[in-house]
């Protein structure tokens, strides 16, 4: 059962680990998409990290088998590629999981979409921590 | 050979992953001592992120075969019950190598104190990475 998870993993938090490890207890090998610097840009900002750092970061991880780069333009070209078992979509990831499932259903793949939550109750994501260590400084 | 590196690790960025590669490329076996949330108050300022979360973050990186969290008094006593080989710090740890080195010395220790150089060009540093998230707010 391969899995796939995704993210931008700018700096990475108990919270990303977290996921990655669910994600990895889903089936038995685990393939991180890293999303590119541009994608990045078009969704929230530019990361202060490069993308070839944060794939680096990323594949240093125990429960990460394999990262990789995502498409520059389209997210699914890498999962067509790919054909995981399961996408594992992460609990605070702004994805519309039916939508995603119905897409992935019209290219013809078996891929299934699982929402990890198990983390969630800790309020752990990048955007509060970030926020938490701004009121520090 | 035993190698031991130690830091608070409250976030990952791409220079912790460095300095941990390094460290582990001196040895064959690489334990980091994670300072306690009380130390690093000490040190710095109080943590966003808990100790044990800190520690489970550490401890699922690829080069670190053990993390372990510090003494809650005295880093050297962790030190002198690990008695390692060599002790890697980080290119932007505020430690007087030749002064730890003396106080190795002195405990009767064999360990070796070694600077990690290796990152230091890049300018990769947790300080200048939230100046830059919060800039970019």
């Amino acid at each position: 059962m391969l899995v796939v998870a995704t993210g931008v993993f700018e700096i990475l938090h108990p919270g990303h680990i977290q996921y990655l490890e669910a994600a990895k207890r889903l089936g038995d090998s685990l393939t991180v998409i890293v999303a590119r610097d541009i994608t990045a840009v078009a969704r929230k900002r530019r990361p202060v990290i490069s993308e070839d750092q944060r794939l680096h970061m990323v594949s240093s991880l125990k429960p990460v088998d394999e990262a990789i780069l995502g498409d520059l333009k389209d997210f699914f070209s890498t999962i067509v590629k790919i054909r995981p078992d399961i996408l594992a979509i992460g609990p605070d990831q702004d994805f519309d999981d039916d939508e995603v499932q119905r897409k992935l259903d019209e290219l013809g793949l078996p891929t299934k979409v699982k929402r990890i939550v198990d983390y969630w109750d800790s309020g752990l994501h990048s955007s509060k921590i970030i926020v938490d260590l701004i009121k520090k400084q």
